[in-house]
C-alpha cells in the first residue's frame, strides 16, 4: 500500500481553518469595493502594528505578482536588479520581473548558502557601469528570506546588504514567500528583519504557510505607494471584493498564527534533517534553517521512494526537495525516514 | 435615520453561501499545485459541459486580468482591438490592455445602446489600414455582454459582429463581467452566446454576481491555450493553490446558481426601472436589460438621496448609476422609489 | 507624356546640398563615438544659441522615434497623453507611443483647424480621473506644429495650452515634424514657439525639409535628460558615429537653411492654394498655413490627375493631399493648376 | 609630442569614400518614401545575389536596433534567448532585447574562446524547462560573429549550433556587427556562414567597417518578414528617406568593399598581435582572428601608453582592447609596438 506522504511543496497544503473562518466573517452586507472597505483599512492598521511602523499593504493574488510588481516600482525599465542566481524571481517566475518592469534585467550573483553576500554585491555594483548608457543601470537588490534552498539570512548579513544598497542608491526588496519561516528561525521581530535594515518593500507570503489565495506587498517607503497603486490596478491585481483578501491576511497574523504555523513546519523539517543525518550515504546539501530539505541520494533510491508513494520534487537525477508543512505530521517524517533507512540498508 | 441602501456596484455585494461552502469542501489534504489538482480538472469538465464543447478554463483574480491577458493573446503588440467607446477595457482598467499586449491600441467605435454595431465595425476595419505599416493592425474585436450601461446584445447582433470578425480575420473576445445577467435576459444557452457566434475567448465574470475573488478566461479556440498559459504564469495570475479558485467557479455554476442569482438581480433592476418610469421628471437613459439602471435626475435630487443614505455611483452632475445585486431586496427598491417620489413631488 | 510632378510628401524630396556637404566635412580622422565627439558638442551649443537657452539635443533616426521616445519620458506607463484625434502619434506611427511608454494611452480630443484647444483640453483633464486608479493618469499633452493638416497654431493658442499643462501638472510636448514651416509662417523665434510657452521637449524635424536621415529631440527641461539618454540607448537610437547625425543637423540650421527651405515650400503651397481658390468646384478644406494643401475634388478628377502623372496622396474618395517641398518648383504648381483647371472646365 | 594613435573602437573611424559618394548619387529628384524606392528594391536584389538566396533586407540605424528588434520576432515575450555571457546583446545594449521583446530573458552560457559551444547549448536547452510554465521558454540562440573578443566561429562550430537549434525548435540569430571581419578570416561565402547553417536572421553590420549610420537586418526565413516590418515601423526604425540608407549598404558591398576593408583591418590586427607576441611580459588573451586585440599588460604600462597619446579602451586594471580599422595604418601599429617595447624594456 502506498504511503501518500506529500513533501512536494508547501503550496500543496491545506488552508488554516482560521483563514477560512475569516472569509465567512467578512461575508456580511455590502462593503466598499477596491480596498476602501473596513477590512482593508484594518489590514493596514494591523500590519502597521505588526511591523511597528506605518506600512501600506497591497494584497495580491500570487507571490509572482508581489515580487514582479513591487520590483517594477523599484527600477526604471532600463535598470538592473541584483539577486542570487538561485532566486525565484529569476528561475521560476517565467520572466515576470522583466515583463512588469518593461524590460529591466536581473544581474545574477553567487553567494554561499544560496544567500547574497554584501561584499560580492558591493563589487558587482561597482562594476555595473552606473551612468554608462550601454549598461542596464543598477537599481535594486532583491533577497529571498528564507532562501529558495531553505537557508536563512542572519540579521547582520541583511544589514550589510542594506548598507550597500543605501550607499549605492539601490532600492532593497525582500521576497518573503517564506517570511514567517525565517522569522520563526531567527526569533526576531518583523521590524528587525525588514525596514530597520533599510528594506523598501516586502513580498509577504502567506499561501505557502496555510494561506489560501492572497499574498501581499508591504511597502515601507511611502513615496512608492502611489506608483504601485496604479501599477497594481492595471496589472489586474486590485480585487473589487478586496475585503476577502484582507480578511485572509488579518487572520493569518492574528494571534501569531503565521508564526505558530511556520514553527511547526520548521520543526518537522528539522526532525527530517536530523533523521537523515543518521542515515549513511545520503546527504542534506544545505543547512536546514526553514521548512525545506534538499536531499542527495542515489537515483535508484529516488525511484524507489516515489514508487513507495512518497511525493517530492525531483531537482536533478540524485537530488530531491522535501518541503514540510504546517498540516504535515511527525508520523509522515517517521514513515519517510524509515523508508530511506530501509532502502539504504539494502544497498 | 439613514437608509443604508447600497446600489453602488454589484461588487460591493456578499458572496453566495454556496461558494464559501465550496472553499471548505476543497480544503482537504494536500493537492497538486498550479492547477494540476482534481478541482481544476473538474472545472474544465464542468465548463465543457456547460458550454457544450471542449473549453479550457483559466481562473484569474480579476476581470481586468481576464480581459487584458485574454486580449494579449488575440493581438500582436502592434495590433488594434475594436471596441465600444464605453468599453470597460478602455474606460476603467487603467490601460491594462495596452500594457499586457505590449502596446496594442484600442480603436473606439460608437454604436447605439452602448453596443457595437456590425456595420460600423465593418467600415472601421475597412479603413483601418491593414498591411499599411504606419497603422496599428486590425487584430481583434471585443464586446461587453451585458454592456457597461446595462443593455444586452441580441444574438443576431453578436452573430453579425462574429461574421465581420471571421471575414476580416479578427479574433473575437467577450468581456462577460455580467455574462450571467445577459444570459438570464436572453434565455439562451452559454454556447449560443459564445462559440456558436465565433467567439475565441470569454472573460467569464463571477465576482459581480455573488462570487468572491476568482473570475475566469474561457478559451474556445485551442491554438490560444499554450500562449495564454505562459502569459498568465508570468503575469502573476497562476495561483499555486488553484483549487480554491476552481472550487469557487464550480460552485458558481452548480445547479445554475449563476443564472438564478443573475435573474434575481435583473428582476430587482426591472422593478426599479418600472417604478422610476412612473415618476415624472426622472429619466432612465438606457434600456434596463440586465441589473444596472442609469438614472437622470436633477443634481439636487442626487444630493438629497445621498444625504438620505442611499449609496450609488455618480456619473455626472445629473446622472447616477444604480446596480442591483442578488443580495439586494425588493424592500430596498421600494425605499428608493419612495424617496425619489417624495423628492420629486416636493419640487 | 506624363508630368511626373510629385506632391506625395515632403519626405520624397532631395537632401539639401549643404547637408550632404557637411557629411563630407565631418569625415575626417577618428572621432569619439556615441556623441562624445566635437560635432555633437557643437550641435548642443549651436541649438542652445538658436533656442536662446541651454538645450540638450539627441539626434535620432526618425520622427516616430523622436515622438515616441520623448513622450515615454513624459508619462508613466499608466499615464495618458492628450492629443488631437488627427495627431500623427495616433494615426500614423503604428502604436509607437504605446510601445515605448510601456502601455500609456492617448486621449483623443477634437479642436477646430486640426488644433487642440486649451478650453477643451482643460475640460478633458478635469474629467480624466486623476488619482482614480481605474483610469489612465493624465500625464502629458502633445501638439503638432505645423499640424497634420497644414494649419499652424498661433502663439497665444500654444500659450493657453501651456498654461493648462502647467496648471494641471502635464508635461508639454511638440511634434515638430514641420517645425520650420510653422516658424516661417509665424515669423517668431524658436524660443517663442517652444520653452517660453512651457514646452518640455520638442521633436525637431529635418527630414521633411531637406534633411537626410536624422531628426532630433530637443530637451528644455533638464531633469528629463538622464532618463531620456538611457531610453534612447536601449531603443537602438544612439548612433556610434553620432557626428554624422550631428553634422546634418548643424548644417540644417546654419545660415538659417531650415527657415529658407521652409519659406520656399510654404510659398509654393500658398501659390497652389491661391490658384485652386480661383477654380470652381474644388475646395481646399483647411487653411494653407504651411506646405500642405488638402484638396476636395470629384473622384473622377482625382483619377484623371493621377493618369496625367501627378503624384499625391489620396486620403478619401474625394480628398487628396498635396505637399510642397523646398526642391519643388513654381513650374510644377503651374502645371498642376492648369491640369485641374482643364479638367474642371470639361465637366 | 603625443601620438594620437586611436585604437578605441572601429566605430571611431571614418566613412569609406565610396559610401559618401553613394549618398550623393542617391540624391536625385523625388523618390518614394519608406523603402518603396528603387534603391531599397535594388538593395534587396543585391543582397539576394550576395547571399545566393532570396533575402529581405531592413536597414536600421544601429546594431542594437538590428539585434534587439530581430530577436523580438524570434521569441515570444515569455521566451529566453541563449547567448554567450560575453554577448554584446547582454553586456552592452542597455537591456534593448529585454525591452523590444516585451520582457524575454537571456540565458547566459560560457564557452571557450568567447564562443558558444553546441554541446553546452544542447544541455542548456535540455534543462531549460520547455513547457514548464514557471520557466521562460527556450526560443532562440544568438551568436556573435566575429565575437566580442575578436575570435571567429569556425563553420563546423556554427553548423553544430544550427543543428541544435533546428532539433530544439530554436530560432537562430547572428549578431554580425563584425560580419565582414569574420568572413574575411574564414574565406567562405556569406551563404556558407548564414542560412546554409540554418540562420533565420542576421544583424548585418557596416558602421564598424567604414559605414556611416546604417546597419541592416537580413532575413532568411520569409515567415518573419511581415511581423518584423510592423515592429520596425513602430520602433521608429523605418526611415522615410530610406534610399539614403539603402544606398550606403549597396555601396558597402559593391566590388567587395566590405571584404576589402575588413581584410585590411584584420591584417593590421594580426600585425599588432604578432608584434606583441615578440615582447616579453605582455599577453594577448584571445586568439586574434578579426580586428580586435585584447592585451594584458601591467597597469603602469597602460597609464604610460595613455600618457603617450595612444587611445584604447580599458577593460580592467591590466587589460586593454585595441581595435584596428580600415582607416588605420601600419605606421600606427609600428608606433604602438615600439612604445610597448620601450616601456617593457625599462621595467
Amino acid at each position: 500500500m502506498r504511503a501518500r506522504v506529500d513533501f512536494r511543496s508547501d503550496n500543496v497544503g491545506a488552508v488554516s481553518p482560521e483563514i477560512l473562518k475569516a472569509l465567512e466573517s467578512a461575508n456580511t452586507g455590502p462593503a466598499a469595493a477596491y480596498g476602501e472597505d473596513d477590512w482593508t483599512r484594518h489590514l493596514n492598521e494591523r500590519f502597521s502594528g505588526l511591523f511597528e511602523t506605518t506600512v501600506t499593504v497591497f494584497p495580491v493574488a500570487t507571490g509572482t505578482a508581489a515580487n514582479a510588481i513591487a520590483l517594477s516600482t523599484l527600477t526604471p525599465p532600463y535598470g538592473t536588479i541584483f539577486c542570487h542566481e538561485a532566486a525565484h524571481v529569476h528561475t521560476s517566475e517565467a520572466g515576470a520581473t522583466e515583463f512588469f518592469s518593461g524590460g529591466a534585467k536581473l544581474t545574477l550573483l553567487g553567494g554561499a548558502g544560496y544567500r547574497l553576500n554584501a561584499a560580492e554585491l558591493d563589487q558587482a555594483v561597482a562594476s555595473s557601469g552606473r551612468d554608462q548608457w550601454h549598461r542596464a543601470q543598477p537599481a535594486a537588490v532583491s533577497v529571498t528570506q528564507a532562501t529558495e534552498f531553505g537557508t536563512v539570512y542572519r540579521l547582520n548579513e541583511l544589514a550589510a546588504i542594506g548598507e550597500v544598497a543605501h550607499r549605492s542608491s539601490l532600492r532593497f526588496h525582500m521576497d518573503g514567500a517564506r517570511f514567517a519561516n525565517a522569522l520563526a528561525t531567527l526569533g526576531c521581530t518583523p521590524a528587525d528583519m525588514t525596514w530597520r535594515l533599510g528594506l523598501d518593500a516586502l513580498s509577504f507570503g502567506a499561501t505557502k504557510n496555510g494561506g489560501m489565495n492572497a499574498e501581499a506587498i508591504v511597502v515601507f517607503t511611502p513615496e512608492l505607494i502611489k506608483d504601485l497603486r496604479h501599477r497594481l490596478r492595471r496589472s489586474g491585481q486590485t480585487w473589487s471584493k478586496m475585503r476577502f483578501a484582507a480578511a485572509q491576511l488579518i487572520a493569518y497574523v492574528e494571534d501569531d498564527l503565521f508564526l505558530r504555523s511556520a514553527r511547526q513546519a520548521n520543526t518537522l523539517a528539522t526532525q527530517l534533517a536530523e533523521g537523515l543525518a543518521r542515515i549513511p550515504h545520503v546527504t542534506v546539501i544545505a543547512p536546514v534553517e526553514a521548512n525545506e530539505v534538499f536531499l542527495q541520494v542515489p537515483p535508484r533510491a529516488i525511484d524507489w521512494l516515489a514508487a513507495e508513494g512518497f511525493l517530492f520534487s525531483r531537482r536533478s537525477p540524485d537530488l530531491i526537495r522535501l518541503v514540510c508543512r504546517v498540516d504535515g505530521s511527525e508520523e509522515e517524517i517517521r514513515l519517510f525516514l524509515a523508508a530511506v533507512q530501509r532502502f539504504m540498508e539494502r544497498l
